[in-house]
């Protein structure tokens, strides 16, 4: 087998076999195809797609390149939730201990923060002493003792998916349906999970911006979970504008501590229950999402959520204590309010230009190697529909960095439309893939 | 600028600006872009394209990477010819002593073979002693003092087309328009000529098999060569069937002496009086095609094509005996005929196969590194529409190794097809493109 061979075959719109995929991925993670190649097959199938056959083959050598978990004997049902990745999306942070609460185990692995978008795994080491590097056997020591792990992939799972993404990231190739699909699942399969909820993320900050697109990547991952026997469910939530009011790091886990207290901004409590219901749903805890809705605000009324959280951060090493004094958290001391220029109804809140704004605060990564601080974001104070007069706070920059703060402004500026509506919020929920 | 946002660009089908290309180019040259970016890039180029304006940039971009040559003093016309490769096409080795003998400065810069086509160099450098590798001073001396060199490109003509085409042949973006027709432009242009004439091939044996993409091709190159001031004009010639009878590297020279004797193939003859006498009516040596292809006529009767050829050969360091001693140059020792299964008519002579067939007797490379054997190949004996009898040869198969042999045997056979008939020879000329 040749690689240029394959490469032309995919360039022009050929399937390729099985056994060409499995010879490709082992061949460039054993370095034996360079990465000038592997870039311009994946630019192929960027442009050209790949088939279900060809996709169930690719993200199944992804899935065997590395250490499968297996979780059968921890006795609880084992289910994860993942996010394609959004403006304010701390959905993770409150869901896990909820769930966790509630009999599932929930192996939840995350990741950081690139471009607009942010990463769990960034805002829960704003926790001082928080690790989330654990190797298989420790992962499996926190998951079995408190059955929840938030925690960052393993070099050891999926290692050919890490080192694609890697070179996606590098070479414009990263929207591309099946090969976002093939790296999610690739990597959730290998968890050794028994059910997956998937958050597909649609609208200006999220990596899909139309919903025929949403829908499109939410099936192909959902049959590629079905084909490895892992029942999964895709919601498609709105991303238009970001969810919660918190983009940043710190105050995001702050944000999270709300919800896990009762309190929290509705949209963010909407979907961590729409999500987390269907996961006690799906383990089994509970017959139907009405029921399920309810066993996980009992677990918030009762404290169990809150009881779970402060569980596992002691057990990863966290300092407990921010649950209930969050100014232990970094905060950007500098703040810088965005007001109405005009009286009237907030026609847009962009999540897109809010996002990429908390990243020029500082609080997100343009390239890899970059650090983020862990103090500086954005409040959203008003969102799409809201009534406001001339002057009154639309968002609130914390800012450590002059320069940066001048870098962000005019993106939160624009991020903002007042007009003379009428003008609704989005729908949260666009659509369930089964 | 970054990388990545270009590649996006170019991948969403939008055009980059000029500024944006000559930075790519550049920092691709400087080793600031790595391969895998570049390769992304050229993946995008393949499927979305090059606007004309992007072309010119592209191509100036490349031709300034490096030395341009200028021979505007050397007080005659200074003329190249340029084909895109075929199976058998020695056409340049006649022709241009030819056209030199005629009065036009020659700087023939060739290539060396890939795949299933041939290369000049190949074919010259069976000649012993002869050299093609000249500094840009020896190669002005050369052409001041001959009107005629037979070389290789200097590594200081368009670097950055050196890089790039190197990174296409192992990316499988080769064969695309706007990039064969921006390096081989490129490359050309740098040679300081005044005018420039085109073989594009079409068919089974060549880069582009239909005449559309061929035309596009054409004009693509003529337009670049005019935007920079240079009369190009082009020939679009078949390339279905091998050009003359020879296909190899040593017997090539040796039905290129028969053309500058007065012999040699009549489909070979055509195309080198062709594409001399538009050399010779853009030079203004001759008023029109006729009085140029009598001009041409004249310079083989006299043997004044046959002593330029002579006369290039002793000042490249050749043997020139080869010209009247063939026996000198390399040849197989093995012989194996393919003979005709059934009597009728030629339907097919296929030049892709007989090509590739070539190529794995050991006349040409798969890949850039390996070497070729000078003194295999194959002699076609019959071309579409001849009449054959049951046990007729077809093709001769000169070759040294049995196990390259029994590679090449499957494909020289099929090349043939013998039918009812009636099977006329495709047109040797399909198009000018002015």
């Amino acid at each position: 087998m040749n690689a240029v061979d394959l490469i032309e075959r995919k360039r022009d719109g050929n399937p390729l076999t099985g056994g060409e995929i499995a010879w490709l991925i082992a061949e460039y993670t054993a370095d034996r195809i360079p990465d000038y190649q592997m870039s311009a097959m994946l630019m192929a199938i960027f442009v050209n797609g790949l088939d279900a056959a060809e996709l169930a083959v690719w993200t199944d050598v992804m899935l065997h390149s590395g250490e499968i978990l297996d979780f059968s004997d921890v006795g609880v049902p084992v289910i994860d939730k993942h996010s394609t990745g959004g403006v304010g999306d701390k959905v993770s942070i409150p869901l896990a201990p909820m769930v966790a609460a509630c009999g599932i185990a929930v192996p939840m692995i995350s990741g950081r923060g690139l471009g607009h978008t942010g990463g769990t795994l960034d805002k829960l080491e704003t926790i001082p002493g928080f690790r989330t590097d654990f190797d298989p056997p420790e992962f499996r020591r926190l998951l079995e003792r408190h059955g929840l792990v938030l925690a960052g992939a393993s070099e050891s799972i999926a290692p050919a998916d890490r080192r694609i993404y890697a070179l996606r990231d590098a070479t414009g190739t990263v929207p591309s349906t099946p090969l976002i699909a093939s790296s999610i699942m690739s990597k959730k399969l290998a968890e050794g999970i028994d059910a997956l909820v998937l958050d597909v993320k649609v609208g200006r900050g999220a990596f899909k911006r139309q919903l025929d697109e949403a829908r499109a990547l939410a099936r192909t991952m959902v049959d590629i979970g079905k084909g490895h026997g892992v029942t999964t469910v895709a919601f498609i939530t709105d991303m238009n504008q970001p969810l919660g009011r918190e983009v940043g790091n710190a105050s995001e886990i702050v944000e999270s501590i709300d919800v896990l207290k009762g309190g929290g901004p509705t949209d963010l409590i909407e979907i961590v229950h729409v999500l987390g219901a269907e996961m006690l749903v799906l383990g089994g805890v509970e017959p139907d999402a009405s029921a399920a809705r309810e066993r996980l605000a009992g677990a918030i009324a009762s404290g169990a959520a809150l009881e779970k959280f402060l569980e596992v951060i002691a057990a990863q090493g966290g300092d407990p204590r921010v649950v209930e004094n969050t100014s232990l958290l970094a905060a950007a001391s500098e703040e810088h309010a965005i007001t109405a220029p005009r009286s009237g109804v907030v026609m847009r809140c962009d999540a897109l230009d809010l996002g990429v704004a908390a990243m020029r605060l500082g609080a997100g990564r343009v390239t890899k190697e970059d650090r983020i601080d862990p103090g500086v974001g954005l409040t959203v104070e008003v969102k799409v529909g809201a009534q406001v007069q001339a002057g009154d706070t639309l968002a609130r920059l914390r800012w450590s960095d002059s320069a940066r703060l001048s870098e962000a402004l005019p993106l939160a500026m624009r991020a903002f439309e007042i007009g003379d509506g009428p003008a609704s919020p989005p729908p949260l929920l666009h659509e369930e893939v089964r």
